[in-house]
């Protein structure tokens, strides 16, 4: 069986670890350990009785839920079946601008939306080299000062697979720099309200600016696919004369209605994180060849001096644990792995089976 | 509220009708009255257990069981998110062609579709007026002997909303005038097989023909989203690049599986459909100024010499019963209405309620 392109393929890393499925423990999607809330489950089982017809093309409820979540009109929104196919329609757009301005490495998929509509890709590599005295990159945006003329930028906040957070002040001029703007937010929920830097308050003001949302990592769903953009209503209408009317299914509505609105399992992921992350991280620090970046959001990216496939190998064919390598990132190649942060029992087999292994 | 650009908007008629969506009877989709079948709906509440993780970008098993059921290579299948997914880019390829011909009235979302990518619609109009003697038009292909060079076409077989079936001798011949053939079967299901005047077959000799199938019609599940197209791997390759690798739920995965199995309630279909829709039709023909169409898929066209606006709010008010008027097809106006073939007891409650509203 092939190498997959992206990560997350399970079907693939169970075959390596000659087990099903269901007995790997992946750390390789950055899904949140909490599993889907109850309520959101009860939502969807609900939902069931309602698959007979259609979902309402205009998406009327979800989108009211989301902009009083976000303090919006509804007409800023637009749902979307996963973020990943609003990134279709917003590598459309940005592949009608001269150049699309793109931080890397970067998530595989940026890649294909920009390909798929023939868009100019200018890559801006992250530097990722350490300074003397430092133990960490800085990760500074490695943008232009001038970007040529009529560009876009593809941003990811916090950044995929660094873990980078940007603050708003250090993207917001960037702004008045480019013709359009996209800022993947996919992992922004897993931070508090006071640390947040989401740019969505400032999409009344900027035209340019498109931010994307998902819903499936923080609440554990991407079986289920849904994501949702927040920009200004001409481009919302734009993108849905693009697509069908009824892209986003019936049990994806139920589902994020319910998840927006239970803010018990919000404050119980952000405990969660506060303390499972840092721990993980000084684990990972104290096995000899491994850096662990700092990271805002719930994965860690460890530079390694041991060879990154062989590293996976093993820990899939003796401990059926799989963790994202990082060979789809041309930049990282073999020297980088990537790890969801899990329930710290889950972190702890991982820290020992690493240690293990390189010291066998 | 708004009329609704497409029908089955059921939200826009409970307002009309002052009820609960739940209290309508809709006859406006064309949505299999037998229902979810049950076995489709216990794998879609077992499938809720694996929500999260990601669908299997390749869908290997889905495309292997589809490949399967239609005797093809799972090469030649692709999976999408509703067969209106699949539409879309059905519709940018066509764009590519110098026009595309379309049988009209058309399901107005292929305009959309054609329209995403500014493709140029060459509109072929059905003869939809009676000759001397016929109590019924003919409906023969509207196309030309010639048409214009790198052309494409884009017909529904039936077709929507006519229920005018063409057989495959009468299809065949154009696959070598036209660069691009886009047939949507989306209702060639509720043929038996000995009825069925699908094209699939002819796929593999046809590199220039996309067939496009939807299992939302007949297991009803539209507010799940399944559908595929069937076309030469190196298409399929190529729609694949454009779209996102997540696009089908692992639902609507489970859901379809479960579904193509399902051989009892294919059966149970045909047997109802078989004697349901000339009971209907033979109802109709007796109303005083309605004259129905013959039909091979689930709906029925109704000619109508009242106002349909007029008869749709009546039966919306006095029966909450929802007809498709037919405002959206230009060619079709105020004086045709469509119906969806229901259960028996349904479908006279329909007949009763016309009549008396029109001997008011």
């Amino acid at each position: 069986m092939d190498r997959p392109r992206h990560g997350g393929n399970l079907t693939w890393a169970a075959s390596i670890a000659s087990c099903p499925v269901t007995a790997l423990t992946d750390f390789s999607a950055s899904i949140n350990p909490l599993g889907t809330p109850s309520r959101v489950l009860a939502a969807i089982i609900d939902g069931t009785s309602q698959l007979a017809a259609y979902p309402d093309p205009e998406y009327r409820e979800l989108r009211s839920q989301l902009g009083q979540h976000h303090q919006l009109p509804p007409e800023f929104i637009l749902p979307g079946n996963g973020s990943a196919e609003l990134l279709t329609w917003a590598g459309r757009e940005l592949a009608q601008q001269k150049f699309t301005y793109l931080i890397t490495p970067a998530f595989r998929d940026y890649q294909r939306a920009l390909e798929a509509f023939d868009g100019s890709i200018r890559a801006c590599p992250l530097s990722l080299s350490l300074h003397q005295e430092q133990d960490q990159p800085t990760l500074d945006l490695p943008l232009p000062q001038s970007p040529a003329a009529e560009s876009g930028l593809l941003l990811n906040n916090p950044h995929n697979p660094t873990g980078k957070l940007w603050t708003k002040d250090e993207i917001e001029p960037y702004l008045l720099q480019f013709s359009l703007v996209v800022i993947d937010e996919a992992f922004m929920d897993f931070l508090t309200p006071s640390q947040s830097q989401s740019l969505i308050s400032l999409v009344p003001d900027y035209p340019n600016l498109v931010i994307l949302r998902s819903l499936t990592k923080f609440y554990s769903l991407p079986g289920l696919r849904i994501g949702y953009a927040i920009a200004h209503p001409s481009r919302i209408a734009r993108w849905r004369s693009w697509r069908d009317p009824w892209s986003v299914n019936t049990l994806a509505v139920v589902a994020a209605i319910a998840a927006i609105q239970d803010q018990e399992f919000q404050q119980q992921t952000w405990d969660w994180l506060l303390t499972a992350r840092p721990q993980l991280k000084e684990q990972l620090r104290a096995i000899s060849g491994l850096m662990p970046f700092d990271g805002a959001a719930n994965y860690l990216l460890v530079k390694s001096d041991y060879s990154v496939s062989w590293l996976q190998e093993q820990l899939l064919k003796q401990d059926q644990l799989l963790i994202r390598d990082c060979l789809s990132f041309p930049e990282l190649g073999d020297r980088f792995f990537r790890i969801a942060v899990r329930l710290p029992a889950d972190n702890q087999r991982l820290v020992t089976a690493i240690t293990r292994i390189i010291e066998q």
